[in-house]
């Protein structure tokens, strides 16, 4: 169902359910999708024609119910099916994003980080743990994991990616500036952070 | 010029940069626009369109000159125009973007950091003091900020915006869960990282 939603459509989806979630601890009842258009300065018929996706109706004056409508884009989105990742560089990037709770909510599962220094190996961080490296051919498999995020330096990417290409991981999300070579079935998401700087701050 | 340019092709072409800073480091003289399309798993015809962009000729058979191409694409997206940022949110996001080197390569040139914690203030980050966000309106004025990267925690990601609005802070690049609501004349970024997940775990 996800496959046949365009990519910015998903995006725009995700933006309304943070609004949705921030209606709820407001304890707003209802949303128009006027408001919702303000909010992100977009058309209000670009948001009437994606919630038709979510097949439920709005009060004509009043508009949708902002918990049906949360639920109904958390169904579409597949925010319920959880997906286990682990995260490769326990830098601060690797921090951040382990320390981020919402993640979770979104179905993004963080088991554990690898990384290869010593003093980083065995500690905690959110309660998951710091392996080595080394550990993690053998863990992607006892665990069958398929998403890793990338989060090494940009020099040793490349290096880091072949080695979760052999442990069989079907998914990079790629947070190095390194574009990585890997085979055809191996699927690359490069988030690129300065293409976004470099579109948004233009003028 | 750059705001001619559709945000799908500035994405590509800075991952292009990306590849031949690599190319560069690995001492390769000369592209193809395949190699860029296999590299990115994209069409070669697509590669081929963004490059004429960049008023430079391939030579047949061998392809594009590394360093030229390289230097027309920062020419054409203004890598070499500083843009001063400040951050907003000493924590691990904060920290990581700081540490972030590549950042300046691109013309984004974090001056300093802001937190309310006292055991952040006046650390020095990569060379980066952290100031109490009490300061900030203050150094704005002085350094002539227009850009703000907002890693603040959500649920008080509203409140810090109004005090960048008032600040007279123009673009916020927005790294929480938060929909912001600023006047009209405010450019926001949303840093949608789950949007990126869902879609590209999506099948």
């Amino acid at each position: 169902m996800l496959s046949n939603i365009s990519s910015k459509t998903i995006q725009r989806l995700t933006l309304y359910h943070c609004i949705l979630r921030d209606y709820i601890i407001k304890e707003k009842e209802y949303i128009s999708s006027n408001q919702i258009s303000e909010l992100l300065k977009i058309d209000d018929s670009q948001v009437r024609k994606d919630i038709t996706l979510c097949n439920i109706q709005g009060k004509s004056k009043i508009g949708y119910d902002v918990a049906e409508l949360k639920k109904s884009i958390e169904q579409l989105l597949g925010f319920k099916i959880a997906k286990d990742v682990f995260i490769i560089g326990a830098g601060n990037l690797g921090l951040a994003l382990t320390n981020y709770n919402d993640f979770k909510d979104y179905g993004l599962n963080i088991l554990a980080l690898f990384d290869v220094d010593p003093k980083k190996i065995n500690t905690i961080i959110n309660s998951k743990r710091v392996f080595h490296l080394s550990k993690l051919g053998d863990l992607v498999k006892r665990m069958e994991i398929e998403i890793a995020i990338l989060t090494v330096p940009s020099p040793v990417a490349q290096e880091v990616a072949d080695m979760l290409v052999k442990a069989n991981i079907k998914y990079i999300w790629n947070f190095t500036t390194t574009i990585l070579e890997v085979p055809e079935t191996i699927k690359i998401c490069n988030e690129n952070l300065m293409g976004s700087f470099l579109d948004f701050t233009k003028n």
